[in-house]
């Protein structure tokens, strides 16, 4: 059914250009349905007792917020009635019903963080999410031969890794799975070979420094050079790409010289343009010198619980750059994470050099 | 949206030669909530304030027969909340949900039916039912130049009219309509002009005796030539065709001589090739002589509820098509109803014979 999504939000587009939400997730809702119940005929066609059941019949309650809804509750007496009498349970993904019964989608990443809360909801043993790779590994194995599967990931590397490209997963499903404390085991649809648990922390995890190096593409810098130092010019920058709905990544403003300052921060490429003209006014307004834009970035992080309580990781991260002549041209730090901007073109290089550096190829 | 459910049926029928019915419906409902909410979406973008409901939303109550459900009965608070905030309701047809939750769908007509249950529900003054013709005519005008639109028609002869050929409106809604006496008013999706109103017999409508002609050409028949009169032999014959849901039209027995019989009845065209195969085997077992099948035959129907206290109706209709030398082949009545089959090619003469001979030409 691949294709069935775009299709309806074509058809809400050849409708009005902003179609109206609550009637725009009423209708997107009908992809999954369309899964659902292919996949309970097909069931009940080899022979197993199946029914599918759409969020207002599993009792999927969200709040009012269309395309990006949050699952609040879900009152699994329905679903358990009909496991308890044998029947497979076909839930449809990405959807469920507000307080006043209309249809909510949970956007991106919806289908996962469906699965991991009705897990949450009937304390189920493990979520198993079956993908198209047969787990999570310490990097991209298409870019790196030396990356292992991981048999085992904490929730918090398993969200900052998600967040700094790993696709595998999306990070609302992760916070999710982390918050109800459901163990995810991450399977391909195509092997029952390997899988990856996502789980809480334990003692052997600390044990490991990193266990992932990850990789962003989807990334473009701005500048704001000579920007006057005072109060409120952040806010006055950064609210009108809010307004547009632009997410900032990174942001790094350098200490100020002469009551001048420099900013940088990264937006997704396909906002770049739409960003630019909103900073370009705004530095015209507050008097900054110029926008310098780069498109050619990408960004490369390394992971790991172990982090916390071993010194000198950053360090060695950037010492192992440093020696292949990669210019780190923006940092950024969580307790679990490293992560550093670069020209595009070293993006596999630095990939392949942290992972040797770290020794995740001994990693399982 | 033409073509939708097509594409719905199809995909089941991809999956299985025989689908789960509630997964069926499940499925096939999602072509009206895309409709629906498209539909909204435009209002919306026109300036006007719309929601879509869908059949759970619309708390529109079905029993449980799956693809042919019958609606029980409908909460309109969510309706009437609705509009009295001055919200247009665009309410899917054709669906519902069962007291379990499950979704249905009404069959044949059912948006039809919907509408005039929903009108019911809501105590509506009129149901508007928006078609490709401007009303119910004295006869097809494609047939019949002289065909006139009727202003007003009752819902017997509405009835019969649509169960004797008529397409305009499908018999499960008139049905419904006379049920809870809701006038409704059949018009034109692309004209303000015309519409006719089906409502309860009045005077005027008792004066004339004959409102329209129909004709039927999806009629096939097969007679059961020197069949042993016995107890339980129409049984025989007719419970293998129920089983395989194909619907018999007229049946017609002639009068035994000498213990012998011949039986004629007619069904749709399209079931001719099954219904022949499984009364060919009955026929063999019960010691019938043969079977003939004609394929070429049509039914010609005068409706009219002033036939119930004039005389002579059917005896003139008799008389018309004799004159123009129209052998009849099978004959049934009701009160208000006389149907002829005949060979097919006759269709039109009979038709337009029949409207002269009733002065149609002088309805309105």
């Amino acid at each position: 059914m691949a294709g069935e999504t775009d299709r309806l939000i074509s058809l809400a587009h050849q409708v009005a250009d902003d179609p109206d939400e609550r009637e725009y997730d009423a209708l997107i809702s009908t992809g999954e349905q369309i899964t659902v119940t292919l996949l309970a005929m097909m069931l009940n066609k080899l022979g197993y007792k199946a029914k599918s059941l759409l969020g207002f019949q599993a009792k999927i309650l969200t709040d009012q917020a269309y395309k990006k809804a949050r699952i609040l509750s879900i009152n699994a007496k329905a679903i358990k009635s009909e496991l308890k009498k044998g029947t497979i349970v076909v839930i449809a993904g990405f959807q469920g019903i507000d307080a006043e019964n209309n249809i909510t989608t949970l956007g991106r990443g919806g289908s996962d963080t469906s699965a991991v809360a009705l897990a949450a909801a009937l304390r189920a043993d493990v979520c198993d999410i079956f993908t198209d790779v047969d787990g999570v590994y310490t990097t991209d194995p298409s870019i790196c031969s030396k990356a292992r599967r991981l048999n085992k990931i904490s929730y918090d590397e398993m969200l900052e890794m998600a967040r700094s490209g790993a696709k595998v997963l999306q990070p609302r499903s992760v916070e999710m799975a982390k918050k109800f404390q459901v163990p995810v085991y991450v399977r391909s649809t195509f092997s029952d070979e390997g899988g990856t648990l996502v789980t809480k922390e334990d003692k052997e995890m600390e044990r490991e420094v990193v266990s992932g190096v990850t990789y962003d593409r989807d990334q473009a810098k701005i500048t704001i050079v000579r920007v006057p130092d005072r109060a409120g010019i952040a806010a006055r920058l950064f609210t009108p790409l809010a307004e547009h709905n632009i997410i900032v990544d990174m942001i790094i403003q350098n200490a100020s010289i002469d009551g001048y300052t420099d900013l940088t921060f990264t937006v997704s490429r396909k906002d770049i343009k739409q960003a630019n003209k909103l900073i370009e006014e705004v530095a015209k307004d507050i008097g900054a010198q110029k926008v310098e834009v780069d498109e050619n970035v990408a960004k490369v992080s390394i992971v790991g619980v172990g982090m916390v309580s071993h010194a000198g990781v950053a360090a060695k991260m950037f010492a192992t750059l440093a020696h292949e002549g990669i210019n780190i041209l923006m940092i950024s730090t969580s307790e679990i994470k490293v992560s550093c901007v670069m020209q595009a073109k070293y993006t596999e290089l630095a990939v392949m050099v942290l992972h040797d550096a770290f020794e995740l190829d001994k990693r399982s």
